[in-house]
C-alpha cells in the first residue's frame, strides 16, 4: 500500500505513457492497421481481423463477473485490469478487452470507468470524455434514423406508421432527465407531426447493442435494417429497412467499428470499444473487439456488466451464444464490504470489522459462484479486492468458509500494487484454464418465451416462479405474431437483487419474478424482459460533478473525479 | 478538361494521399505537437500556437468571398482549394484555412463542403462526416450547459430562472425539424419541470461561435461562462457562469480546439476547424487556426461564408477587428451562370448563352467588389470560376466589363484542372499583395446598436435606412439596460440579395432593410440583428441522400454525392 492516497486522475496523470505504435507493436499489430487518435489511443482497422487473423487459434477467455453490486463498489474493472497486468507480467500475451464509459454520467456523480488505483488503463482522462468519438457516432446512426422516421411520416407516411406506437427514441450522450419524457413535432405544418417522444441516453440505445453484437460491417447493416421502429395503423411492424436508412447508418460507424487499443499504467495492451446498458442491453464490449484481442493474445481478460446473474449470465447466453466464444474461467469479484452490505450491514457502517453480517452475506458470493460452475458448467474463481479496512480477520472468513465448499479463492491486491497484487489470482486463473470446462446455456433457443425467462429466474436467481403482467402476455403474444419468439432474452432487473426488488440483499429464496413489459430489439437480436421500471435516462444530482470540472491553459484536466 | 466527368467522390479516392505527418513535417510543425486521427488527418497542438509560433511574422492573408450566392453555385470553396493549391505550386509556403462541414445536412440534399473537381481536401468522406469529432464536441458542450440550466430548475432555482424566458436551446448535428419545437421535462415531478424548447442543428449553437473567436482555453472558458441562458423572474441576465459551466463546457472542448491538418489532392496543407452558421453567427473557421497558418505560412488562404455583403463583412468587422488578423487581399468569386441568374435567368436555363442577362447581372458582382474596396480599402480581384458551358464570349464580357471599370479580374480554372488551372489568379493575388490597402471596418463600435446597424445595411447592401421592429426596440432596450450596446453587430439577412427579400436579385437600389429582432450572443461577443426568421434547424426532403449512402465491407463509402 503506497504511504500517501492519490486520486485516480493523480496516479493516471503522474504515468509515463508509451506512445500507441509501441504497445501494437508489441502484441503484433502490423502498423498499417493501426489508425492513431493522438499519441495515445489508436483504432485498429477491423480489416487486420478480416484478412490476417481468422485463421489464429482462439485466446484463453478469462470473463470477470461480481456479486450483485453494492454502494460500497466492488472494483470489477479495477480487478479485470489488474489481472491483466498479472497475467501479463507473469509473462503470458495478454489482452484486456473492456467496455468504453458513457460521457454523460461524469458530469453527474459517478466517478471514471477505467479502473482505480494502480490498476487502471490510461489515458483516462480521454477515455471518460469523448474518447475516439464512438458514442458519438452511435447517437448520430440513432437519431439519424429517428429523424427518417419523423421525415417519413411529414413528407406523406407512406407506410402508414402510427404515431401513436413509434418505439424508436432519439439519443443523447448527456444526464438529461428533462428529455425523458417530450412532446415534438410542434408549430404546425411545416414543423413536423405532434407527437410523444423521449430521449435515452447513448449507451441505452439499440444501435449501441447492435454495433457491439456484429462481427463486420455487413452483418451491421444487416442487423440495423431488422431494428423495429414503429408499427403501422394495421399493427405491422415497420423496420429501419424499410426506412432505407442502414446504409447511412452504417457509414456513420464505419469507424467507430474498429476496436481502440490504449494501455495500462504497466503497458499491458486494452481494447476498450463499444457499452452497451446491462440491464435493457448485454452490457459487454464488441464481439469485434473481443475476438480481435482473442486471434492476437493468449489470455483475454474481459468484463460482463453487474453481478453474475445478469452480466455473466447475457456474456454467455447473449455473446457467446452468437459469436462461439467460450470463457474458459470466470472471476467473480467480491469484497469484504459488499459482502457485509449483503449481510445487513448499513454502508455508514461498513468501514468496521464485522465477522458476523460477512458471514451471513456470503451466500450472495456462492449463488453467483454455482451460476457460474453449476448453471454454465465453467471454472470459477473468487478474486477478494481487497481494501484497506479490511481485517485479516474478515479476509481469512471469506477464504476458510469458500475453501470449506471447494470454491476456489484468492486475493486481489492490484489497486493498491498493480500486477504485484494480482499474482495469486493469476496464478489460479492459469491452473483452471488448463482444464476447461463444458460450457452449457441457461436455456435453449427453441424454448417458448415464457419458459426461457422462467429458466433464467429459476437457475440464475433462485425464484420458484415467475409471473406475467398483462402487458408482458399482450407483448408475448405480439412477438409471437412477429415471429420473434427464438431469440434470446435479454432481462431488465434490478442489479441490487437476485430478486426484483433492489432492497432483498443475500441470497433470498421462496420469492417470485415477475415481468412487467416485454420489448423486441430485432436488430440487436434479444427480447428485452423488464421487471420494473428501468431508467434509460439518468438525471444529475443537486451539484454536478460538473461544476467543478475544469481544463487549464495546457489542457490539462482537473476535477474529474 | 477533362475527357470523362467524375464525380467529387470518385476523384477524391482515385487520389493517392501522403500520410498526413509527412504535410505538417513539409511545412515545419515538429512532430511533438501533431495528434494523428489515422492516417490522413491530425490534430496539432494549440501550444504549437502558444509555444513557438508567437513571434513569427503573420502571412499574407487572402480572404475568399462572393457574389450573392444563388442555385446556381458558385464554387467559393473550390476556388479557395484550388488558389492554394496555385500559389503552392508557384512556390510559395501556403496553408489553407476552411471551415468544417455540418454533418447533419450532408444525409439530406446538400453535397459535400470539401471542394469540388480538381480542387478538393481529402479525405472527403471523412472531412464530411465525422471529422474528428469537433461537432460532437461542441454538441456535447452546448447540451451539458441545456442539461445544467434544467437541472438546476428542477433542484429548487435558485437563480429564480424564468422558464418562460430560457435562451439556450438544446444542439443535434442533424436535420431533424420535428425538434424544432418541443415541449419537454413532461412526465411529473421526478422528471423536469414542463417548458417549451427546442434544438438547433450544432453549427447554430453559440458555443460553435464562441469556440471559433477564442484564442486558447482561457479566453474559450471567459467566453463561455458570459453566454446569456436565460431571464430570472426580474429580468436579470443568467449566465452559463452562474452555472458553473464553463469549465466543464472547456474540458469537453479541450481536444476540438485543435486545428485540423488535411492535404489537398495537390499535397497543400489545409487547415479545416470550426464551422459557425453565417447567418446568426460570423461563418468562418476559427481563429486558433487561421493564426497557426498565418504564423507557419507566407500565404494563408481562407474562406468566409456567403457573398462579401455578409461573410467578408462578418470576416472583417468581427473577426478581424477582434484579432487583428487583416486580409492584404481579397478575391471574389463569381460564375457565368450565378450573374445570369442575377439578371433574371430562370435556373433551368443558364446553361445557354444570354449576354443580356449576363450584363444585367453584373453589378451584382460589382456592388461586392466595392463593398471590398470602398469600404473596407481592400485590394480585390474577380474570379471567375470557369464552368464547362461557359462560352467565350460571356467569359470575355465579364473580363472587358471589370476591366472598363478598373476592376482586377481573374480566370479561374481549378474544378477542371487543379493548380494549373489557377496561375492567372494566383499570380494576380501575389500582385496584389504586394501593396497592402489599410483595413478599414464599417462601423465603429462606440456607436449605437441602430447606427452600427444602418452603416453596414447602407454601406455594404446599398439601403437607404433601417427600420426596426417593436419587438428589435425592446431588445435594443434591454441590450443597453445589460450592457451590451459595445459590441459589434451579426447580421442574419438572407443570403440570396442584397435586400432583406430573397427574391430581389441583382443590385438593388431605393430600399429600406427591416430588423425583425435582436438577439444576445453575449459568449461570442455579437448582438444578432435579424432581418426576418433563420432556420436554425435543416429539414430533411422528401427523400433523403441518406437513402442512398451506403458503406460496403471494407469501410468504403458510397453514394455520398
Amino acid at each position: 500500500m503506497p504511504d500517501k492516497f492519490l486520486s485516480d486522475i493523480e496516479i493516471a496523470q503522474q504515468a509515463t505513457m508509451q506512445v500507441i505504435n509501441n504497445i501494437a507493436e508489441k502484441i503484433g499489430i502490423p502498423d498499417q492497421y493501426v489508425e492513431n487518435y493522438g499519441k495515445y489511443k489508436a483504432k485498429i482497422d477491423f480489416r487486420y481481423l478480416q484478412n490476417e487473423l481468422k485463421d489464429n487459434e482462439d485466446a484463453k477467455l478469462i470473463l470477470v463477473s461480481a456479486i450483485n453490486p453494492t454502494p460500497a463498489g466492488e472494483g470489477k474493472t479495477t480487478t479485470t485490469i489488474g489481472l491483466g497486468d498479472s497475467l501479463s507480467s507473469l509473462g503470458q500475451k495478454t489482452i484486456i478487452a473492456l467496455r468504453e464509459p458513457s460521457l454523460g454520467p461524469v458530469f453527474g456523480v459517478k466517478g471514471g470507468a477505467a479502473g482505480g488505483g494502480y490498476a487502471q488503463v490510461v489515458p483516462m482522462e480521454d477515455i471518460n470524455l469523448h474518447f475516439t468519438g464512438d458514442f458519438h457516432a452511435i447517437g448520430a446512426a440513432n437519431n439519424l434514423l429517428a429523424a427518417m422516421i419523423d421525415n417519413h411520416i411529414h413528407q406523406g407516411n407512406e407506410l402508414d406508421i402510427d404515431t401513436r406506437r413509434i418505439v424508436w427514441r432519439r439519443a443523447v450522450d448527456m444526464n438529461d432527465r428533462q428529455l425523458r419524457r417530450i412532446v415534438d413535432g410542434l408549430g404546425g405544418k411545416t414543423e413536423g407531426v405532434v407527437r410523444e417522444d423521449g430521449f435515452d441516453i447513448t449507451v441505452a440505445s439499440e444501435v449501441m447493442a447492435i454495433f457491439c453484437l456484429s462481427n463486420d460491417i455487413l452483418e451491421l447493416k444487416e442487423n440495423l435494417s431488422k431494428i423495429v421502429v414503429a408499427y403501422s395503423r394495421s399493427g405491422e411492424a415497420v423496420t429501419a429497412g424499410q426506412l432505407k436508412a442502414e446504409g447511412a447508418m452504417a457509414a456513420l460507424l464505419k469507424d467507430a467499428l474498429k476496436p481502440n487499443l490504449v494501455q495500462t499504467l504497466e503497458g499491458t495492451a486494452a481494447f476498450i470499444h463499444g457499452g452497451p446498458f446491462a440491464n435493457i442491453a448485454h452490457g459487454c464490449n464488441s464481439v469485434i473487439a473481443t475476438k480481435m484481442a482473442s486471434k492476437i493474445a493468449d489470455y483475454v481478460v474481459t468484463e460482463a456488466g453487474f453481478g453474475a446473474d445478469l452480466g455473466a449470465e447475457k456474456f454467455i447466453d447473449i455473446k457467446c451464444r452468437k459469436t462461439g466464444l467460450k470463457p474458459s474461467a470466470v472471476v467473480i469479484v467480491a469484497t469484504v464490504k459488499a459482502l457485509k452490505y449483503n449481510g445487513g450491514v448499513a454502508k455508514a457502517d461498513l468501514g468496521a470489522e464485522n465477522l458476523a453480517a460477512l458471514e451471513k452475506g456470503l451466500p450472495n458470493l456462492l449463488k453467483h459462484v454455482e451460476n457460474i460452475t453449476q448453471v454454465f458448467k465453467l471454472p470459477a474463481v473468487v478474486a477478494i479486492n481487497k481494501f484497506p479496512t479490511d481485517t485479516d480477520e474478515e479476509l481469512n472468513l471469506i477464504k476458510e468458509k469458500c475453501k470449506e465448499l471447494g470454491v476456489n479463492v484468492a486475493l486481489s491486491e492490484v489497486w493498491g500494487k498493480g500486477s504485484k497484487g494480482g499474482q495469486e489470482l493469476a496464478n489460479e486463473v492459469i491452473r483452471l484454464t488448463e482444464k476447461p470446462g463444458e460450457l452449457e446455456f441457461a436455456y435453449d433457443l427453441n424454448l417458448s418465451v415464457k419458459e426461457k425467462i422462467k429458466s433464467i429466474a429459476t437457475k440464475l436467481y433462485g425464484a420458484y416462479d415467475v409471473e406475467f403482467a398483462p402487458k408482458a402476455n399482450k407483448e408475448i403474444a405480439n412477438i409471437e405474431k412477429l415471429g420473434f419468439s427464438n431469440m434470446p432474452i435479454c432481462m431488465a432487473k434490478n442489479q441490487y437483487s437476485l430478486t426484483d426488488d433492489p432492497k432483498v440483499l443475500g441470497r433470498p429464496t421462496n420469492f417470485k419474478i415477475t415481468i412487467r413489459d416485454i420489448t423486441i430489439s430485432a436488430g440487436a437480436g434479444f427480447l428485452v424482459a423488464l421487471t420494473g421500471d428501468i431508467m434509460k435516462m439518468p438525471g444529475l444530482p443537486k451539484v454536478p460533478a460538473a461544476e467543478t470540472i475544469d481544463v487549464d491553459v495546457d489542457g490539462k484536466i482537473k476535477g474529474l473525479f
